[in-house]
């Protein structure tokens, strides 16, 4: 099957009105299906929506933050329109912290963080200044408000798809800015004025994300899952906060739905808890290698019923370590 | 599963094994998987095996290598080592019609040229100039001596597995030479150092991959797929030869084994031999845009039946319109 070929062309316009569907995207807005993951995004953000010497401003919310930082300053004068670095990350900046340069290109966020499990539950005011949003963790977790962003962008494998699949949802105002060299594949024009199509497109990934836009179409859109994932992350939180035994790191009002970081009061234990989770069936818990400790990724995918068990498990392993 | 998880490692060193098994690939060389298909290796070999100001030299054959071509000239002086051009891409050029400037940072070549349907069958002398191929739709069809290259590259989708994935075959001299300010995910090194895992790879495309490298390996390796190949070609070509009713626009010396272009002495049958075609369920045969008239690809995957089919539609075609 080609991808110039109708069969493929129709499964990639077909997922795209279904994402625009699903995530309520304006007409004003380009969807694009890319390759590289955040990680290319990084630069291609500056490369396409900065000029040499510009000013970006970036709030600096955990380790992606930080690599997209570190990218951002190859190419622009990076401004720290604030920082919850001195707090162990424990938190996201609220708006009135937030303290832009005087003429920024454009505004980055971390919309949630992996690792530290913090999110951002509101969309900060730029005052008109392009707001870009790093979404790969929490993307179609629950309803955003598309127009409120210049561009949001996307790795597929947490919400939407296999990795390999990138996604950037653009406001067209924001196409054919890139700097003079920039390589025609970071370059989000030739992609937009390409339909994704400028080169071969991952197209089984897009294939499977349309099936996922699908699936979540189904099952009641965005407020649907949203409400289930509020459901699932409000029973995990509940159960570590009931006692002194598991410790949230991360405080209530920034606490993710996706990622749910905690510790044992006693870090003796930590082997023999995941050791007992895994024999129950509950793998993954470790936490990232940078902060230790335990982390549930409790994404779109996984029902409630894995928190159910995960809740059992915690209870089980407090009563008998207690 | 992670893709830092002991499962997908375990997946991703077992395909990296087969693959270094299968095409013999010399310690000395690192195996790369990563994401933009061979439009973004266009702008990643010059920004990687270039320095501002340094000469390239390039082998222009057909489309492919034009808009390599293109891309280098952003970051080289490129150097035309020989042209096809005047003569329609008809052929590739012949060793002794290599020119190369004084002192090239590298030399490209496009392995095979899908849309023109010609090939390299042989590897050019560089006389030590490291030799940089485009190997995105020949890679995997006969066995190839990669100790005379400096990097290969190759689209999956063609010989290896689905699109979304690419891969580079680098020798380990050539890493660490980018330049200053590329984009990390532009530059090999990060991805040498961390096992095609900087960031998530797009690990379903190379799962699936390893499946067809094992399934290669289960066939007799490449010198099993060649012969395969050879016969299937050998078979199309002498069909379009045996009348004047098609014609090969390629000199017999560069056909390609993978792409087999041909035309109707009357162009005006065209549309009868395709819709013909499409009835007896011999789909994809229409040329590609820019140049009309039929191709056949003819790659790994399509077994000898297919070819045979096509070759006995061609001479019940040529019977009733000729």
């Amino acid at each position: 099957m080609s991808h110039r070929g109708k069969e493929f062309v129709g499964i990639l316009s077909q997922t795209e009105a279904d994402l625009r569907r699903l995530a309520g995207i304006p007409d004003q807005y380009r969807v694009l299906f890319l390759q590289g993951g955040a990680s290319l995004q990084f630069a291609m953000v500056p490369l396409n929506l900065s000029a040499q010497g510009d000013t970006v401003d970036y709030v600096h919310t955990g380790s992606w933050s930080q690599k997209a930082i570190e990218e951002a300053k190859k190419y622009c004068q990076v401004h720290l329109a604030a920082s919850t670095a001195e707090e162990k990350f424990c938190r996201v900046p609220e708006q009135e912290e937030l303290s832009f340069s005087a003429n920024p290109s454009y505004v980055h966020i971390t919309g949630n963080n992996t690792i530290f499990g913090s999110e951002f539950h509101y969309i900060p005011d730029t005052g008109g200044v392009p707001l870009v949003c790093d979404a790969s963790s929490n993307i179609l977790s629950r309803p955003m408000e598309i127009g409120r962003f210049g561009l949001l962008y996307a790795g597929a494998q947490k919400n939407i798809g296999p990795a390999g699949l990138t996604l950037v949802i653009i406001h067209e105002s924001l196409l054919g800015k890139a700097r003079p060299h920039v390589p025609t594949m970071l370059d989000y024009k030739p992609h937009a004025d390409n339909d994704s199509c400028y080169n071969t497109p991952p197209c089984f990934s897009i294939y499977v994300a349309g099936l996922v836009f699908q699936h979540l179409l189904e099952g009641g859109g965005l407020s649907a899952i949203a409400e289930a994932n509020r459901k699932k992350a409000r029973l995990l939180y509940a159960r570590i906060d009931s006692s002194d035994f598991y410790i949230s790191p991360v405080q209530p009002g920034s606490r993710s739905l996706m990622n749910v970081p905690f510790t044992l009061q006693n870090p003796q234990l930590d082997a023999a808890f995941l050791q007992g989770a895994e024999q129950a069936g509950l793998v993954g818990l470790k936490g990232h290698r940078s902060v230790g400790g335990m982390r549930a990724s409790i994404y779109n995918a996984l029902p409630i019923q894995g928190v159910e068990a995960l809740v059992a498990y915690m209870s089980e392993f407090e009563r008998s370590h207690a």
